[in-house]
């Protein structure tokens, strides 16, 4: 199972710290331009999941089995596949973002939780329906801030 | 960037033409014993996020830049990208379903949109203030029937 980069994701957050402005941080993302024509009528979506590569993340990391979520030491430690920790088996992250402009092969997008320099490994549209169950519920330690 | 698969998808979906009845489909994921500790307090949750390998992809497929989406031929050709179509470059899947119970490294779900003996990638807790934006648009053409 070999992934190949399709682009890059550029930003103003060069470090995990830098990672509280994220809600707001504007994020350019560059396909490669052979993926243009892969690219035709996404624009016609308000919102977009990005899937990229967490390559930040070393071996070791992806072999951590719990985490504090959110690194709060007050939260109970859990199962990293139980929060969305970058350290996991397979470093694979997905976001859904804004979709501000399409302008050929580089897309414009607000909400992008990633570093400057992340490798791109796919885009889906952001499909309500599909993405967006009714009645789900979450633990009480995941809403705490 | 290379993955490793992490467990196995099991269901009763075995030709993609199956895949109509996969809303109602139970699927049994068995994750790699080494991970049930990763996968603590995951139960807590109602949605979890599945993230697999598309293995009966061609490499060839691999490379296709438009679709009919849904296969429908009555709908406009678009970017792959723009559908979610298991054609695209990276042959990754994903898919928001309901986690029905867990024992151990095992888990039940419904509504997973994956062949029987898909390899499974990554596991995410499904975080509506994450995952689900508010007045997301698509267009006319992907609520068509």
């Amino acid at each position: 199972m070999k992934l190949k980069s399709i682009g890059v994701i550029n930003n103003s957050i060069v470090r995990r710290s830098d990672k509280n402005s994220w809600k707001s941080a504007i994020s350019t993302i560059v396909l490669d331009r052979s993926l243009e024509n892969a690219l035709d009528k996404l624009e016609e979506f308000s919102h977009i999941i990005i899937i990229y590569w967490l390559h930040k993340i070393s071996s070791s990391e992806r072999s951590i089995e719990k985490v504090h979520p959110k690194g709060k030491e007050q939260l109970p430690l859990v199962g990293v596949l139980a929060t969305r920790s970058p350290a996991r088996p397979n470093p694979i992250g997905i976001a859904t973002v804004r979709l501000l402009s399409r302008d050929h092969n580089i897309l414009s997008v607000q909400g992008l939780d990633a570093l400057d320099g992340t490798p791109l490994l796919d885009i889906k549209p952001f499909i309500p329906r599909y993405d967006c169950p009714a009645k789900a519920t979450t633990p009480v330690w995941i809403t705490e801030k």
